[in-house]
């Protein structure tokens, strides 16, 4: 029976023989949205149920309507430890799905030929398309898993571990597996990695995720398109009333003026915002690298407020008349727009798309129709208390490894998952991941660093270890 | 030497050859924009000279770089008439290039086989491309100096004749043509068929033409699109800016804020306004065709002063972000429209642009950089005065011929022709035409009316016995 130290001594020592396993698993490409894949999708699934056996796992693959699940369990202690203490049941969730690796012509190196390049700032990165989301991030932790197991390590923690082959296509099959097996998945807590370090040398777990809801709105105003010359002036320009509603949709301090919009939003309690206010990230380092410099939301927030805490409405496309080169003379008929609304706390998103609704038919003018197209999606937002004892109990374990507290941090975007953990299985998710936000997940050339990898592996064994260890219930 | 009743009942007792001269006419496939229509349009040219030398005209094509141009001479009479007065000298100007006819698939009858169809109110048209833009419009005045000639009636109008076969694509070389042969086409008076009616039993004169300057504008704000859902509310969103900008150009009244965008814009003469609110032309009438009711610019103007003494401000189109089918969480890095502005009275064309962009730099928010790109195409407003001696000549063989007054109409549109007689020969034009709002000109199953025609010939048999025997100088 090793020591922790040992064990972590032995991710050390074998971590060349773990880039390997991950150059092996890199190579499949396991992209999920295109029918081409399918079978490469399989070899993924079968990559991991074999690697989950050798290991001791009962992992199975498990077919559904798109590409199958893996599902592996590992009961290293039938619900007590020595102790007496009950032992928990944590269930870990990766995908092993990845991104269309187009455009082709913009990777430096092979998308699906794992490529381990040094940069000029000495850090070695693994380059390949998964790299990060999530083959490298799930790794981290089977791979801990693998030392502790090697190193007969003595782990009161059950497993069960839950593998997707379409979270980059949208989940179809998920919600419906997960009802299915409740009894089998449903457990004390949830671990996913796919988020990020708050930087190189700090780590952090996400606990906010706002939710989000769409909506596509279209004006029409003449039954055809008519000659801004014949009718210029007296018919309704379709355009006009759009840019003026939508033009209305924030004050001139970044406000929405949609009616109820703010209802359910929860002022930061004070200690998290101290948090946030205290990592002095500058406007220059998050918004730099875009173009930009200032923060464009609500100005009396701060800019990590504006992106984890407040909720946004934003126009992601707007399309209306003649738009290709040169100039026609046209009244178009139609105008339209897709919006989509970030949400916190405890907005409701059927009230919000009520509420934008309402704001639209209030301003239309004479003449003109409105017409909503919304595909039906919605999340609300999601926080992970920071009471939680799971959570405390990674952030210590965190803590041990890197020699700082984690961030608590916010998420801007939506992680359809955890949603799905709480609505479905009952349970929270702990969000620990180790990306960094140059990872070009989705993007040409994404990567991993080896640092995030080694870091992550020996992070996930010292978060077992306290999971089965604590005193938390 | 016959009467102008003679001719006039001439011109009814062959109405069938004209016709069938017509038809002739518009079975050539003369489509200026394709290149596939090249021969065509030459043989289209060399109708017309043809026709014009068998009349007695000294008809020649002339090459540009272009489809040719037709010019015919026809000297009635030199200088002087029998009672010694000025006889004039009028430049008539048509074009025998017509629109594409695509979609052909919508077309009842094929457009280059001219059908004629009685209608269910017993009125009879003639359906082809071309048909009333503009080869049945022009052939109203050739088949009225063929009826005068063939009757030897004495014409004291000497006559230059210019066809062009560019009109549809946008008269690419019309300008240096006319600078080229300012002698040869430089007269006392220009006449343009290419208008229309008031309605089937009421003439008009043109005599005012909304001048246009077009705009485009791109927003840019972050160097790249990014994931709404990580940068969503620090972000600035172009779309927003655009929107707000775009939205604040109008006020509630239908007022265009733009600084000075009103100056030069006159007051209509009172007598004017009187004249058009005898029109009696109701909201539905103009409105109801293309599902409309509601007049919808400024709200103090009635709707005849706003499609024709009015300026307007119209986003032709709008495109940003993400527009195909579903959705797309994104905050693009930049949005676009396309903005054409109608001038009156002596709004000058450069000081309209120059407002609008200062209009938009003065509402463009930090980290938002915008770029306008003109064509460098406008055209100021233009104003025949009601007391122009050809105008009122031409009003009263109107008047004679369909018994009461003709309306001086406005024109929402441009007509570049106007300006370029008026700027590079000196002259002013006189807007006569016989097409109604429901010949579908650019559009599938173009029509005209025989009504059209035949009172055209008989009109302009009228107008040139009158200008020859006018008072006025």
């Amino acid at each position: 029976m090793a020591t922790l130290e040992q064990v972590l001594l032995s991710v050390d020592e074998t971590l060349e023989q773990s880039l390997s396993r991950w150059e092996s698993f890199l190579k499949i490409p396991s992209v999920s949205t295109d029918p081409a894949y399918k079978a490469d999708c399989k070899t993924a699934a079968q990559w991991l149920v074999d690697t989950l056996n050798e290991l001791g796992f009962d992992a199975t693959m498990r077919e559904t309507p798109g590409h199958p699940m893996v599902v592996a369990h590992y009961i290293s202690n039938d619900r007590t430890n020595a102790i007496g203490k009950h032992v928990p049941h944590i269930l870990f969730y990766g995908h092993y799905d990845v991104q269309p690796p187009e455009p082709l012509e913009e990777w430096n190196t092979p998308p699906f030929e794992p490529t381990r390049i040094v940069g000029d700032d000495g850090n070695e990165r693994m380059y390949a398309r998964g790299s990060a989301d999530d083959k490298g991030q799930l790794l981290t932790f089977i791979e801990a898993v693998r030392a502790m197991i090697n190193a007969s390590f003595t782990l009161n923690v059950n497993m069960s571990l839950l593998f997707e082959g379409e979270e980059e296509s949208g989940s179809p099959s998920l919600d419906a597996f997960l009802a299915q097996n409740i009894k089998e998945l449903s457990h004390d807590v949830a671990l996913v990695c796919d988020t990020g370090m708050w930087n190189e040398t700090t780590p952090a777990i996400t606990t906010r995720l706002r939710g989000m809801v769409h909506d596509e709105i279209i004006i029409t105003g003449p039954s055809i398109d008519l000659h801004s010359g014949l009718y210029g002036g007296a018919a309704i320009n379709p355009i006009r009333v759009l840019t003026k509603i939508l033009g209305d949709m924030h004050d001139a301090n970044g406000k929405v003026m949609i009616d109820g919009f703010y209802d359910g939003v929860k002022d930061l309690p004070a200690d998290t915002k101290s948090s946030w206010d205290k990592l002095n990230l500058s406007h220059e380092e998050f918004l730099g690298g875009v173009g930009l410099s200032h923060p464009a939301g609500e100005t009396s927030y701060t800019m990590l407020e504006q992106i984890w805490s407040r909720p946004t409405a934003d126009v992601n496309g707007i399309l209306g008349g003649y738009t290709g080169e040169g100039t026609k003379t046209v009244i178009p008929s139609k105008a339209s727009a897709k919006l989509s609304f970030r949400l916190v706390g405890e907005q409701d998103p059927q009230k919000i798309l009520d509420g934008f609704r309402a704001f639209v038919k209030a301003r239309l003018p004479a003449d003109c129709s409105v017409e909503f197209l919304s595909d039906g999606g919605a999340s609300p937002a999601l926080e992970v208390a920071e009471s939680n004892p799971s959570l405390k109990v990674a952030a210590g374990a965190l803590k041990d490894e890197f020699g700082k507290d984690p961030v608590l941090m916010g998420c801007g975007g939506s992680i359809p998952i955890v949603g799905a953990f709480k609505d479905v299985l009952g349970m929270d998710t702990i969000l620990v991941g180790f990306g960094l936000a140059d990872d070009a997940i989705h993007s040409p050339n994404e990567k991993y660093d080896i640092n995030s990898f080694h870091k992550g592996i020996r992070s996930w064994v010292r978060i077992l270890d306290a999971l089965g260890n604590s005193d938390e219930e």
